[in-house]
Parts: structure tokens; C-alpha cells; sequence
């Protein structure tokens, strides 16, 4: 959407080929050297930070719309987006932040008490990680702009965004020991050092080094490699990677890396 | 809904009260010595089998919604139902199984085909596990029976639902190492013999008996009292209880049991 006319065209008679009062929203995750940060975009003309959102085509399935979604409002591609969890209440909906003259005002089109997008509506929440220091996100038509947030200085988001948020990092740290969510952010052989700082920064907490490494090798998640680095005079520590086929296996079985 | 009117009214003005478009089903799991069973309805006319499923009133909550819809459709109180994923995939939704005619035939209201039930539906999936030898499940006046089903020889069922019960347990099993899913399936002390086979049920796999207590009180799960139970001529095995303390700090926190 990127005319005018397409964007009267989605308003007044979206609901034909989206599906009402279902929306989606994506909490992007962002890791780069021990900072963990969320992607927010600014609604034009409200002024108002929110995740990256829209509705679901009708001939799509809720992972093809997620990324179709991300892409037009963000240009990002090729995340692995993960559902993770609905959120439903009463008065969460876009009506309470955002009413019908406040909405023909951003878009310059008039429309009356009974329009689709005002209606209530229940959003599908899916999170996703990746560098920050590689991508280069572009805000579309509607917003502002489109920006890296710190997670731990987020500002009052507009609807229930804060509490996605939360929620996406709380079940992002459950998934953390199941699946190969780290495998994007640090090269393909690291140092204990490496992933100490990606699951502490990850987990927004101190984990202890020495029982860090026998923990992750436990549960399946690490190997040690018979290689060292040298980074630095006396300095030679042993190299790990992720234990690939152990996660391919848990994800292909549905079990969990026990 | 129990009278003619009442169903009438639901079929023909029902989205004034609920949410149109969106559904809730729910996989509840029965287990007992061994066995792993799913609730299954049969639908009255269609002689079909689906989970116990409805729509979102617009005062709801989503977990208020499911509570209500396991009690309306079930007569089951008082689980702990976890919402695990949304499935919207075109083509699950009631139309597949389910046209105008046969909602007609069935229900005795003729509708047309804008009707809002027959509109493309998203389905938010609930979980619940409770002791099957505890409960006596009562089908509602939509059905002809309610009925546990062996989790390991369920029929065919209506819609997307047989892939509904997979993740379901896909999900509880991930989740079985995080939240204190077992607490009411065995008394509050019980033997390792006793969590092995229900750890084992629940997960459908084998596991080592000799590496499943160091894995469970190393997770912080379980703790081994200082007490022992006489289970026949030299056997006298020690008991175990699950860690609550460990678990609710976990559940309150938000943090993974590591």
C-alpha cells in the first residue's frame, strides 16, 4: 500500500480480502555484543511507538502473513518468525487508542462507526531475533520511522505492545534451551565467553561461567570443538559450536533437547 | 444454549456478542496409570468428532472464554488451560466440513450464505491435563456424546483438529520441564517408579531410568526426602515431592527452571 487510493481501497473494503477483527504483530529482537533491543515503528501522524502489525490475507497462512507483514512495514526479510501466544482481552483493541476521527485523519479517509478496523480485534503475537548490526530497517508509507528500541528503556507503547513485548521475551527465554535461536548471532565456532554474553544478555540475567558450559553441553545444546583460539598473549581458549543435529533432530521429533 | 430460541439467536445475531472470526478449541489430555487419553464431542447429526470448542463473547477474556466453553461443552471446572498456538490456515476453517446446509440440517435455522459462522475462522488452541479417572465429562445439547479417546488411536477428527491435538502435545511436552504440569496426576510424595511412568506417558518415549532422577532434581524439579515408603518384602523406595518453591519463583519471574 503505497497510493492513496490503495490505502481507501484497504480501508473502506479490506475486510473482502483480509480477515477481520484478526491482526498480527511482530516483536523483532535485535542482539548485537551484549545489547538486546526491540524494533518499534511510529505511527504517521499519531506520534506513537508500536510493533510492526497488520492483518492476514485470506489465502495466506498466519506464518506467510507475519512475513509479508515485517517486509512491507520494515523491509526486513528472511527471519525465523515463531508464533507465540494470542492476545484477546476486551479494550486491548485498536478503538481505544485510535477512534474513528483520529484514524480519517491520518488517512485522509472518512469513515463511519461501523468501519472493520475499528471494530474489535484479537492479535496473533510472533517474536523473531537476528543482528542488529546487519539489517537496515525501513519504515513504509504509514509510519514515520522505524527504529532499534534498548529492551531495557522501552518507552509506553500504543495498545498492549508493552505487554507483547514482555511476553515475547518471557517465551523467547523458555525457547532458548529448545531451539537454535542463537544460532544466527555468533559465528559458526565461538568461545564459552561468546554465548555467555548472548544467553546472559538473552536471559536478562547473570548466569554463572563456571556452571554455564556443563549446562549447555547437558541439555544438548553446545559441543566442544578439539580447536583453540588465540586472542591475546597466554590467551588460547577452546572453540564450541551449536550441536546442530541434535537440534535438527529435536525440531524434526517435536521432543524436547532432553 | 440449551433451547431452540437460544440456538436460534446465537446462529442469526450472534456477532453483536461475540467475535466473529475467531474460535477457541481445546485439547484437554486425561491421564491415568500409564495411559494418555484426549476429550473428543461427537457433534450431534454430522456424526463427527472434534475437540470441545466456541466463540469469544466480546466481555471475555480469551482464558475466560476457554473456561467457560470446556464447562458449557464438557461440564469440566476448574483446569488449568494454557494457550499454546493460534492455527489459521485457509481451508481449516468451518466451511470445509461443514456448508450451510448441513448447519441447517442440523440446527433446524436456515441460514444464508453470509452467515457468520461459516465465514473463514482462526482458531486459538487451549491445553489442559487433568487425571481422567477423576472427571466425568457430560456432552452439551450440541452433541451426542463426549467421550476420552487413547492419544495413540484417535480417529479421524473433524477440521484441522487431529493437527491440533499433535501440537498440543508437541507443546505440553516442551513445556513439562518448565511448569508444574505433573503436580496433580500424582499424590504429593511419590516414588520415582511413579513420575517415570508418568513423565514417560506424557512425553511417548522411553526414558532411562537410572539418568531420570539426576535429570529431574538437576533441572529443580524434584527433591529426593529423607523418607521411604514399604511397597512389599525388601522394597522400600524413597519418596520424592515435587519442588514448588523452584517452580513458583519460575512461573512468578518468568524465567526458565535453569
Amino acid at each position: 500500500m503505497n497510493t492513496q487510493r490503495e490505502i481507501r481501497d484497504f480501508i473502506l473494503h479490506g475486510y473482502k480480502h483480509y480477515v477481520p477483527h484478526v491482526s498480527i504483530d511482530c516483536a523483532i529482537f535485535g542482539y548485537h555484543e551484549r545489547q538486546l533491543k526491540v524494533l518499534l515503528i511510529n505511527i504517521r501522524s499519531v506520534n506513537g511507538l508500536c510493533l510492526p502489525g497488520g492483518y492476514i490475507k485470506r489465502t495466506e497462512t498466519l506464518t506467510q502473513a507475519a512475513h509479508r507483514i515485517v517486509k512491507e512495514r520494515t523491509g526486513i526479510q528472511n527471519l525465523f518468525l515463531q508464533q507465540f501466544k494470542t492476545f484477546g482481552d476486551p479494550g486491548r483493541a485498536l478503538t481505544r487508542e485510535l477512534d474513528e476521527k483520529k484514524f480519517s485523519a491520518i488517512t485522509g479517509v472518512k469513515i463511519g462507526k461501523k468501519n472493520w478496523l475499528i471494530d474489535q480485534t484479537i492479535s496473533i503475537g510472533f517474536y523473531a531475533i537476528t543482528d542488529f548490526s546487519k539489517v537496515n530497517p525501513q519504515p513504509d508509507f504509514m509510519s514515520d520511522f522505524c527504529r532499534w528500541y534498548d529492551i531495557h528503556q522501552l518507552p509506553g507503547l500504543l495498545f498492549d505492545h508493552n505487554e507483547m513485548v514482555r511476553e515475547a521475551l518471557h517465551i523467547m527465554q523458555l525457547q532458548l534451551y529448545h531451539y537454535p535461536i542463537g544460532i544466527n548471532l555468533l559465528p559458526e565456532k565461538f568461545t564459552l565467553t561468546e554465548i555467555h554474553a548472548l544467553y546472559e544478555t538473552l536471559l536478562t540475567k547473570k548466569l554463572d561461567i563456571r556452571n554455564f558450559p556443563k549446562k549447555l553441553i547437558f541439555l544438548g545444546i553446545i559441543k566442544k570443538l578439539n580447536e583453540k583460539v588465540s586472542i591475546g598473549p597466554h590467551r588460547s581458549p577452546f572453540l564450541y559450536k551449536f550441536d546442530k543435529a541434535k537440534y535438527n533432530k529435536a525440531l524434526k521429533e517435536g521432543i524436547p533437547l532432553h
